[in-house]
């Protein structure tokens, strides 16, 4: 059966030899890296919970490939129940881990690769197709987590690929060779980069033939020559650097970001599946989009910890039965749901492409995202009134650890009385690291950026919003079109 | 085939004697009144467009009960797909009528009452569900429009229905009568009531025991003697007595609201679903009410409508290619599909009740209910800042008719040079129509009150939201509850 | 003594001869006509309260030409107290009448060209600003209403006015003879002119050479030959043609607006203020567009009314306790306050221009406007929330006076046991006015449009907003620019 | 005179003697810690400014003691002149320093005392205010900083000071001796505690006679006997351990917050301003959290700071052009001077209170404040939109220095053509340093709950909006109360 185990995942990781580096440093060992770590630990939780029965018909799907039990991270969609089941692995896991598991960009890559493969085959008679089934075949079979890259640095905003002052700030084919392609160029903002085994690279935006040499998507293991990651800084990283756990917030996981660099980097053809064929690219993004877009299910999740926090920090002042704080906690659950229903009902409304995979509703999943990019910021501004201004003046735990320091903190915050003052500092630590700290990146800022920023969105919307239809009721209802 | 037509059911309307007054008069033709008839022509529609194969997936239904085909309306759902289409069709028919089609109520009473029937039922051996089974036959068989009545006046809020100065103040029963009951009080707000042929009577809040006689639901001809309706007024009614049309802004349709007294009514035993069984009472209004929050899908047809005008609005003032009115129009289309994916999701997530009925997910339902008292306000407040001004400080269809006056409108009132007066003029009083007029009684006070108001959703979310999970969740990844 | 008692500004209108039309026809008595008459009741109180000791700080002031007091809206501002003080004037009359009262524009356009005249003067060596005074003169002695008037038709917005198809589409000096300047052209959305004794025109955007015809401002009386006035249609306008009052929601008073046209109209030249100085004509339009939008200091006292209404139809349900209810209360007078802040600072900020008039902050003015075409419409959804679904459904004030439907209103719509149906009726009826009808169109739509759309005060936001300190700023603390 | 430099200002901090802990040790040189200094640095401006001669009529102004020229930060205010200038002295310095100054905490709670010292003595013949005179010259002659504290720990908020588990859970008086009183507890949240010469506590709420005790207030020295500071975290706060400036965004400033511990401390009765007087515990409350509540004017400069970064990094990527980020840029600027206006009205329209000095408006002041509980939020949100993603995803500035990955880093993050890639990256840190880092603690979240949670201000709102005179005017225009 192709379900690693956490453990296994682990083992998996410490065979690769990434070349990573942070604060100018090289990592030698990426796997147990206290900054890292947390965030592989998030990742190993998309394959521990595919073994929990509880979660089983969420976390795996049946491959309809090789018919075999595989983590539905690796699974192409084959009808709207799994993009239903999808929305629901997102929150599920974005609730057990309280920040972003890093593992559905890969996902959302290979749901991608497989329409839009197929249809530049029937465009153009290439065999992008069974190559990619051929790769996802041995994705799924070892139950591998991929890392999907897209956004390039990009440069002046104002220029296409070709027209900038370096070729390189959009990644490029730079040689063509008889076994494969040389590329080079960068990805930057690559989440879970490092606790990957795989890297799919797609272009970035629509193009036209003058950027042809940009039109180009293909998968390489994480460690190949060439590839070099210099890790991202969060709000607060170095607190894992410190000895105590509480200051983290989230004790357990994390998330974390590289920017990703293809120092003239050897593609082999079997791993290459789209080469110059730029009138495809536009679409690669879309459909991907489209997908990753639905993916920020996983932020309805993060809202649940966020939410269940600030319910429990009003516990613990005995301020939860005050109407105003209710009428919050309602609140901050109405907009949660808001985004629940948005990430549901894209999938719920998904249909078949010609391949066979199901997408989701364009729209709605644009309608979804546009909501992320602001709802969060919203149950994060009312989880910190909640919590009260403690969260962000309360000393360290080693000043409740130190007796001369700790005697006052425990006698000062302590809260409703059986509540020990080291309760209440852990859940307020919580709040902070979701709404300021390390995972304030993936739940605020990622939210906004990720999967494509508000304006892009705003485009997709204006696109697919049926006007005709709308000006054509309007004007038959006041009598200008009479019939 | 049960399928009436447009032209049958206003036929049918004719043969009932119903005892409507307006302005203080009894009205002696309700069918051809003017201020009555374009709410009876946006009932009307629910029959026309059964029968127009491009909507009839939509539009009908194969009842459950006969195996025959039936309007959508009169079925009970019998799965999620069900549900789906429900929500789809109060869209449509939304956009078609811009304005409140007065149907679904009825039609969320039915199954409404096929769930609580059947579960009052099993808990005391009554056999209201069956009894309702055959009305429900008789109401598919006819084709027929029913008014699901449920807001009592409820004069003091702060008192229960038993403690009010005037115990009519919420419906009750008067008398039991070895043949029935004989029934008293009012239903307030009925949308539709006198283009129906069914009223259906439910209760309006969950009862204690004291509160046992007013646990009643039934359904009586809408022409059942002592049943007295009196017409609500709305914003610019008796523009639809005026000569010409242009001024009501929708030219074809509109809603009407009516307070329905029941002075001393017969109800026979077999139209009687509840009497006395207070436990169940709180259990209809609740199945009900997440029923008819799903509804409010129509909205987002009237959304449809009025983005379509604004946008009309703009090209014929030649500003649609403005970036600021191109935003703003994206901001309209985003409220409204945002509004879209609540009456989807919560359609999507629906789950079968122990009577087979499907029910809504009652959560996700009472969200998108929240959503609609706040959205469509903003989608009018930017459909107004597209329009212009000229949307409020037009002059009359008169003054555009007289010679003195037509000639300056004509000049005075030409946008994009192609632009006639006309149609600017037209198009501008559809939007105040939807939102200052009639239809802004349907649009905007209906989506804050119908269904239920805000606090009532709020109340719902509070309860339904798995609070104790999330604090779970939260506790766990702060380290709080180590395992 | 100048000013002139309600009642003497009643007889004065008797006196002029205007040509009003409405529906199709022309108006033979306007001060009678019952759709217009409120609204001179309006513009009458800005006299009565004048004469009242409480008021009069506030709605007099001493005139720098004469010295004698007179009323503030002929009033030409000497000081930052007379701008404070003319705030709080609008937001008096916003809540002793709860409509517009019509009478600031004509204040907004004597301090403009109090301004402007001055300036255009120091550069040409023109005498526009004596000739100005002269006039200012008059209309202080005499204690006018003037209506300023400044937008024109404009035809096709992406078009300059001398590009429209017709070269009226802005208001244009037709003619040039010894004597005076011949007129043509239209102002459109003229709030209050059929109640003016005077019309002061203005060119309603900045032109460049090429429109320098339509560099024309000018002051008229109100009845000179070849005016005519077409009136709009307001929501609700006929419910002013019924026989009772109370379906009218404000039984006192109302606003109107016309289309204003001007058919080959002479103006001698000692009415003459600009013609031809198309470099000022921006100037005047920012200038009368600053203290404008400072003028909405009005809405804030219709807020105080709507506010007013929504906490008494709570306490007549007896629900005004309910923590949601004063919540909502709060957020309602939070907003109005907010508001009331903006027309406050603007004043407060106020600067002394070269002419010796006091000129409020420009950039706060177009703040305080953009606050206002947003919080009156959250203002009116609240109410409505607050107000409950029988604002939009209540039969007629005949229904209540009929026996047959009177006697079931009186029985179902008591409330609190202490308040009659009439009493819930009335209030909700100024409610329905307030959102939906007449007066809605001066508390919403207004707001949006008056004194320049949402995106005039953008750009004056955009323009005014030092970005270069702020830059500076940001760079310094970051180490860019180290200095 | 009584000015002191900042470099006097420091120098006279070498000289206290600071029982202050972080990380559970005590800090052996406060001035010079690291993770301290920037906040010392903020305060200095404070005084820097008041010497320079562009700000000095801001900065300093004219003690009614002794005449002399004071910095503001020492002054009572006379007039409503010194009230406006008071808020525009908050913007300044928020836009020099970019966080929380933490000297107007001192003021406020100076003038507070002014009032209600005065009062306290009217009431009950006490020698308070003499008192206080004679404390207020000191402060004014040695120019000093005044930490004022308000907030205690609180515990159980649903019991009042008496009741407590622990008596000490707010501050009190233990022990009444002829030469003073010994009191006991602690004060929460202490911004810039550590950088002051002197604390002045004052009761966090209103009391009754069962709280006697805990009505006190006094002043210290600093470094009294007894006087423990414990330091608070804040988000990101050790970057300011490592070794380079630039990852910590804002390169000069910053602020702190402590808890402050009295640990059995004796105040000599001629530094006690109120002891026992528990009916005025609560007007001190107001008077203080009135004008600090104004004092959140800072928000609108650190505001400004956060415009002018995200309009900066907009240039860096050439979109500043692009209309939807010039929308933002605009909404940014709305908001922020919607709070200016706020800050500006509510001391335009102060009062004289009985003892001479003045006081804001209290209502516009609390409306102000509950905008800065939001609009800050959202102008951060705003300005993470504007700045793209890589504010959160970009690697350190050793990985800038470090040659290995420098040069990926000056080769992948050029932006437009003139901008090196180390500009990028300093003006991202900044705003990621003012909406995640050690300032969003005071833009963000101080916002939120400093000088009293939203909460506090609702309750304000509730009681001081003048609800009669609102619905006595509603009453009247729809006839309920005729006269």
């Amino acid at each position: 059966m192709p379900l690693k185990t956490a453990q296994e995942y682990e083992e998996s990781l410490r065979k690769l030899n990434l070349a990573v580096y942070m604060f100018g440093k090289r990592v030698e060992n990426v796997v147990d890296h206290p900054i890292i770590r947390p965030s592989m630990a998030a990742v190993a939780q998309t394959y521990e919970l595919a073994h929990r029965p509880e979660h089983e018909d969420i976390m795996t799907a049946t491959s309809h490939l090789t018919g075999e039990k595989i983590n539905r991270f690796t699974h192409v969609h084959q009808n709207v129940t799994d993009l239903v089941k999808k929305s629901k692995m997102g929150r599920l896991l974005g609730r057990e881990t309280g920040c972003c598991f890093q593992r559905c960009v890969g996902m959302d890559s290979l749901n991608a690769l497989s329409i839009v493969t197929y249809d530049t085959d029937q465009a153009y008679g290439t065999q992008y197709y069974p190559r990619f089934l051929k790769y996802l075949e041995y994705v799924q079979e070892n139950d591998l987590t991929c890392d999907g890259a897209m956004t390039d640095p990009k440069g002046d905003r104002g220029l296409p690929p070709h027209k900038q002052a370096d070729p390189d700030l959009y990644l490029r084919v730079a040689e063509t060779r008889e076994d494969g392609i040389i590329v080079r160029g960068a990805k930057a903002h690559q989440t879970g980069a490092v606790n990957s085994h795989e890297i799919i690279v797609m272009p970035t935006i629509a193009m036209r033939e003058a950027d042809k040499h940009y039109a180009v998507s293909f998968a390489l293991p994480s460690d190949a020559e060439g590839i070099i990651y210099i890790m991202g800084r969060q709000s607060c990283d170095t607190r894992k650097l410190e000895e105590g756990l509480m200051d983290r917030g989230n004790i357990l996981f994390g998330g974390h970001e590289a920017l990703v660099v293809f120092d003239n980097v050897f593609v082999p053809w079997e791993r290459v599946f789209m080469c110059g064929e730029y009138e495809f690219a536009g679409k690669l993004v879309e459909k991907f989009a489209a997908y990753h877009r639905q993916s920020y299910a996983c932020k309805v999740g993060v809202g649940d910890v966020l939410i269940g926090a600030a319910q429990t920090a009003a516990e613990y002042n005995n301020v939860a039965g005050a109407s105003h704080i209710k009428d919050k906690v309602i609140e901050m659950n109405h907009l949660n749901e808001t985004l629940y229903c948005g990430c549901i009902a894209c999938a719920s409304e998904g249909h078949k492409e010609p391949s066979g995979t199901y997408a989701v509703n364009t729209l709605l999943a644009n309608v979804h995202k546009q909501n992320v990019t602001r709802f969060p910021y919203e149950i994060a501004r009312i989880a910190q009134d909640v919590a009260g201004g403690l969260m962000v003046t309360m000393p360290s735990e080693s000043d409740l650890n130190a007796p001369e320091t700790g005697r006052w903190l425990k006698k000062y915050f302590a809260g409703r009385s059986d509540t020990p003052a080291e309760h209440r500092m852990r859940i307020l630590r919580l709040i902070e690291n979701i709404t300021l700290g390390t995972a304030a990146v993936g739940y605020l800022t990622e939210s906004m950026h990720g999967a494509g920023s508000p304006q892009a969105q705003r485009i997709m919307i204006s696109r697919l919003a049926n006007m005709r239809e709308k000006q054509k009721a309007a004007r038959h209802l006041c009598g200008i079109d009479p019939e």
